[in-house]
C-alpha cells in the first residue's frame, strides 16, 4: 500500500477542515491585512444544474486541499461570488470569472491556469520566492542559460543600489510569469556582454538577447519594454497560465505545434520549429504555441479527438479558437519531417490565409 | 471561465459512467482476452472506517477518470479485492496490495507510483508506445544524448533481424521504466562507438556507457545485465514508480537530495552531486535518491514538516524509511555549497555509520 510499511512519501488527503473563507464586504479588508498572500477565487453563483454543481464542488475541493497543504505558509484563501459579492469584486478589481487573484503587498497577480492542486501549489510557492534571483558564479550562469523556455531578464548592478531596486520593483509586476535575474559579478556580466546597469531580455528559444535601450533604467522603462515584448514568436503552453495564453490568440486563430521533447521525433521537430522561430522573430504576426503532450496527459486524448490527430507523433496546424476547427500539416511520412524552409512556406500560407480552417480541411489532403 | 468563450482546452470531468470492472473468477479471463491492455488495481477490502472509505472512493474515481480519458485506446480497467477475489489474485500473480498491474500480451507490468489520473494516463500512454525507439539521424541522436536522467540502452543492428528481435523482446520486460533504442545507421553507431550487434547501457548521469559483454546478445543476456545494473548511483524520484524506488532502500535508509533543477542554486548542487556519483559509480553500497520538489508540489510542505527543512534551498540527508527520522547536512551558508570532496566525505561518514539517524540529529549542529 502506498506509504504503508515505509514512511516519507505521504500524499495529503483533504482532512475535511474548512479553510477557504467566504469573502464578503465585512471581512475582506481584514483578510487582506492578515496574510502574506491572499488568494481569491472569483466565481459565478452556484449553478442550479447538478452536473455543474459537482464541478463547482470539485473546484472548492481543490482550493481546500491547496489551503491545507500550504497551511504553514501564511496564505489566506477565499471565494468571491460574482453576483452576491459584486461590490467587493469591483473594489478589488476582480474581472475574469473563473480566475484566481493573488494579493501580495499592494499587487494583484492573476492566475488563469489549470485549477488543480498540483499546479496551484507550485504557482503559489513560486509567488512566495524572491522575484529576483542572483547569479553568483559560472555554474549558476549555466543554469540561467539552460532556461530557454522562459522569458527572462538579467541585469548587472554594482550592488543592491537604487538601480537594482528599480529592477526589483519591475520584477514584482511580472512574478512569477517572467523570470528576473541579477548579477553583481564582473565575470558573469562579461560573459553575457552586460555593461554596468545594463539589462538583457531573452525571448524564449532565441540565441541572442535583446539589450534594453538606455542605462540606467527606471522601473517604468523596464515594465514598458517587457509589456511590449512579452508575446514570443514561439511559446510553450504551461499549466500555470494556459487559459491566458489560449485567449491571447492572433485574429481568432492559433498556430499550434504538438511535440514531445522527450521523444527523438518530437525533439527533432522542435529544433526545426526553433529555427523557424529564430528566422521570424521580428514578425509580430507570428506566435506559435508549442504544446508538449507530456505536460497535459488528461488533455491528450481530448486533443486527439477534437483535432483528429495522432499525438504519438509531432503535429503542426492552425486552430480556430472559437469553434476548435483546425487544419493540420500532413507529415504522415515518418522518415521525413519538413525542413525549416518547408515549414516556413506553410506558415506563410497560414499567415496569408491560403491555409485556413474554413476550407473544409482540403489543404492537408491536397499535399 | 476556463474553456468558456474559447475552445480547445477542456479538462475532462468524470461523466458518472461506470467503466471500471469488478473483476472476479467468472469474468477475468474474458477481460484479459478482450483488451490490448488490462489494468487491475489490487486492493484491500473496503474499510469500515469512514475516512479510509473516502480515500478508497477517491482511488476509484482516479481509475474511472483514467478509463474515461483513455476510452478510445482499448484499455480495460478492473478492481481485484485481496480478500473476496483472493483466488483470482493468486492466479494472476498479484502480490502487492495498492499496486496496479497492467497486462499486455503475456507480460505483467507493475505500477507502483502516484495514484493520480495524470500520472496513470501518462504511464499507460507510454506502455502503448513501441518499446524500442529507432534513432535515425544526428538530430535524434542529440535527443537520445540529452536523456541523462533515464536508464537507457541502445543497440546497433543491421535491420530487424533476429538479434534486433532479441533486443526487442528484452525491452518489453522493462517497458516503460527503462528506455530501449536501436539504430540501423552506420554514422549514428560510429558516434556512439557501437559495433554491429553491440549494445550500450547508460546509467543515469554517467558520461560513459557500459558496453554489454559479448556480441550478438540473447534476450536473456540483456535481461540479466539490466537486472544487475538497474539500481543507479544517482536516481531521480519519479511519480510513475516512486513507491517502488522508496521501497528499494539500502539497509533501511536512503540518502536523499532535494534540488530544484530550474533554480540556479539547485542546478549547481545537482552538478556537484553528479560529480560525486560519477566518482563513486562502482560503489554498490551507494544510491542517492534525487528529488526535484517541482515534480511533487503536494509533497513539498509535507517533506518540509517531516524532515524540518527549507525546500526553497538544496538539501541532502539520510532518511530512515521505517520512521522517517532523518539527519541533514548543514548548508546554511548561502554562498557556500559543499564541494564534491566535502560531499564525498559526508557520504563516507553516512556509509560508515558515523552520520546516522539515531544520534539525535547532533551531527548537523556540530558542523
Amino acid at each position: 500500500l502506498p506509504g504503508g510499511a515505509e514512511e516519507g512519501l505521504e500524499f495529503p488527503n483533504f482532512d475535511g477542515k474548512d479553510r477557504v473563507l467566504d469573502v464578503n464586504e465585512r471581512n475582506y479588508k481584514k483578510a487582506l491585512k492578515r496574510y502574506d498572500l491572499l488568494c481569491l477565487f472569483y466565481h459565478e453563483p452556484m449553478p442550479a444544474n447538478k452536473g455543474l454543481q459537482k464541478r463547482f464542488q470539485m473546484t472548492e475541493l481543490v482550493l481546500e486541499l491547496t489551503a491545507q497543504v500550504l497551511e504553514n505558509k501564511d496564505i489566506g484563501f477565499g471565494m468571491v461570488d460574482s453576483q452576491k459579492d459584486a461590490k467587493v469584486a469591483k473594489k478589488l478589481g476582480l474581472e475574469e470569472v473563473g480566475s484566481l487573484y493573488v494579493f501580495k503587498d499592494d499587487r494583484v497577480i492573476e492566475f488563469d491556469g489549470e485549477l488543480s492542486a498540483d499546479t496551484l501549489v507550485e504557482f503559489l510557492l513560486d509567488v512566495l520566492e524572491d522575484p529576483v534571483e542572483i547569479i553568483n558564479n559560472a555554474m549558476e550562469l549555466r543554469a540561467f542559460e539552460r532556461m530557454e523556455e522562459d522569458i527572462r531578464l538579467i541585469g548587472y548592478f554594482k550592488g543592491e543600489d537604487s538601480y537594482y531596486k528599480a529592477f526589483q520593483e519591475a520584477s514584482e509586476r511580472f512574478q512569477p510569469y517572467i523570470k528576473f535575474f541579477a548579477t553583481f559579478d564582473k565575470s558573469v556580466a562579461k560573459h553575457l556582454s552586460l555593461k554596468m546597469n545594463g539589462i538583457n531580455f531573452y525571448e524564449p528559444f532565441m540565441e541572442e538577447p535583446a539589450v534594453l535601450p538606455g542605462r540606467p533604467l527606471s522601473e517604468m522603462d523596464i515594465v514598458e519594454f517587457v509589456t511590449q515584448h512579452r508575446r514570443a514568436t514561439l511559446r510553450k503552453l504551461r499549466a500555470e497560465n494556459m487559459f491566458e495564453t489560449w485567449e491571447d490568440d492572433m485574429d481568432g486563430i492559433h498556430i499550434v505545434a504538438f511535440a514531445e521533447e522527450e521523444d527523438p521525433d518530437g525533439y527533432e521537430f522542435l529544433e526545426i520549429l526553433k529555427d523557424v522561430a529564430r528566422d521570424n522573430t521580428n514578425n509580430p504576426e507570428l506566435s506559435i504555441v508549442w504544446i508538449d503532450p507530456d505536460d497535459f496527459p488528461l488533455l491528450t486524448t481530448y486533443w486527439e479527438k477534437t483535432f483528429k490527430l495522432d499525438l504519438f507523433r509531432p503535429q503542426i496546424g492552425v486552430v480556430n479558437v472559437t469553434d476548435a476547427d483546425s487544419v493540420w500539416l500532413d507529415m504522415s511520412n515518418d522518415e521525413d519531417l519538413p525542413t525549416a524552409e518547408e515549414l516556413e512556406d506553410w506558415i506563410e500560407d497560414v499567415l496569408s490565409g491560403r491555409v485556413n480552417t474554413e476550407d473544409d480541411d482540403e489543404y492537408a489532403d491536397d499535399h
